[in-house]
C-alpha cells in the first residue's frame, strides 16, 4: 500500500528536526491527521515565522527580537569580563545557571572543516575589536569539550595572546552527581590532571 | 533572561506533538533557527496543507486523497472477511505484515468515557450496513488491547450477534523474539489461556 502524499511529505519535513527518526516523523505525522485546523495553522505559523523577528544582536551576535540583545543593554552586569560561546542557546544555558554576571560574546558555530565552517563565518573579527574598546580584563571561553569546540578554543587563546589579558577556558572534569563507572577515560584524566586541594 | 517570543511560541507548538517534551520542542526550536527560509517554509506548508487532499474513504473509513482507498479499490481481495481497526494507521501496519487480503473498516477511534469519545463520534452506524450489503462471512477485530480497545470490542461482538457471522479477535500472548523475562503477567495469562497444541 502506497503511502498518501501529503502525509510522506510531511514525514519528510519533520524528520529534518534533530531526534525525529523515520518512526517518529511517521507518529507525529500521523498524530497531525487528528489535530484540528487551527491548530495544525499555529503550528504552521509558529515555524514560518520563527525567523522574521529575530535576528542576532549587533553587539554580541546573541538571537534578539530587538536592536541589541537584553544582555548587552543591562547596566548592572560586569563589563571586565566576556565569556565567549558557539551558540546562542549556550546562553541560555549559563544564564540559568546563574553563576555568570559579565558579558557574552557568541561566534555562531565552531570551526569545522567537514562542513566547510571557517574563520569567516564566525562572529569572530568584532571579538578583537570588543575586547580594545570595551576594556575586557579576561575572556573565558566556553566552546564546546568536542574537536570543533577545542580546535575554536585553542585558536582564539592564540590570536588572543598579543592583547595581554586573562584568557581561561571552562574545567573539564566529573559531572557532579554523577557516578566515577559511567565517567569516559578521556574526562577521567582531564579530572585527574585538573586536580586541586581540598 | 527571557525567552525570545517567537521561539517561545514555537516551542509551544512542537511540544504538541506525540514524543516531544519540553526539552526536546526546545532543541528542535533552536535547531530550525539555523534552517533556510525555504526549508522553514517548507516544513510549515507540508503541516498547512497536510488535511487538504486528505479525507475519509466513504465506504471503509481510510484516510485516502481520492474518493475512494486503494483498498476498497482493489478488486483482487477476499471479500468475505471484514478486520476492524480503531485508527487508520493500524491498517498500514497489518498491510506492511502481508498477511491479510480482506476488507477494512477503521472505527476512527474507541469509546473512551474520559475523553468524550462514544458512539456516535466513530465509524460503526455505516459498518452494519455493510456487512449486510457485502454478505460479509466474517469479522475480525482488531482494536488495541487497551481497555478502550477492549471495550470498544465487546460492544461490536455484542452488536454484531444478530447477524450471524463469525465474529474472532486477534490472539493475545508472546512477542515474537520476545523473552519470557519481559512480559507481563497479564499477556502471560492470556497467552497460557490460549495456549494450543503443537
Amino acid at each position: 500500500m502506497e503511502k498518501l502524499q501529503s502525509l510522506q511529505r510531511l514525514e519528510e519535513a519533520l524528520a529534518r528536526l534533530p531526534g525525529v527518526g523515520k518512526k517518529s516523523a511517521e507518529r507525529m505525522a500521523y498524530a497531525m491527521l487528528n489535530f484540528s485546523d487551527e491548530d495544525l495553522i499555529e503550528i504552521s505559523d509558529a515555524i514560518r515565522e520563527l525567523k522574521q523577528n529575530i535576528h542576532f544582536c549587533k553587539k554580541c551576535g546573541m538571537i534578539t527580537e530587538e536592536d541589541e540583545c537584553e544582555i548587552c543593554k543591562d547596566t548592572s552586569r560586569d563589563d571586565d569580563t566576556l565569556l565567549i560561546v558557539s551558540y546562542p542557546k549556550d546562553v541560555i544555558t549559563i544564564e540559568k545557571s546563574g553563576t555568570y554576571n559579565g558579558r557574552y560574546h557568541v561566534l555562531g558555530g565552531e570551526f569545522n572543516i567537514a562542513k566547510g565552517i571557517g574563520l569567516e563565518s564566525l562572529n569572530i573579527a568584532s571579538l578583537y575589536k570588543r575586547i580594545e574598546e570595551e576594556h575586557i580584563k579576561e575572556v573565558v571561553i566556553a566552546t564546546n569539550p568536542t574537536v570543533e569546540g577545542e580546535t575554536t578554543a585553542h585558536y582564539l587563546a592564540k590570536t588572543l595572546e598579543p592583547y595581554h589579558i586573562n584568557v581561561t577556558r571552562l574545567a573539564y572534569g566529573l559531572q557532579m552527581g554523577g557516578n566515577l563507572d559511567y565517567v569516559d577515560p578521556l574526562t577521567l584524566s582531564k579530572a585527574l590532571e585538573g586536580r586541586h586541594k581540598i
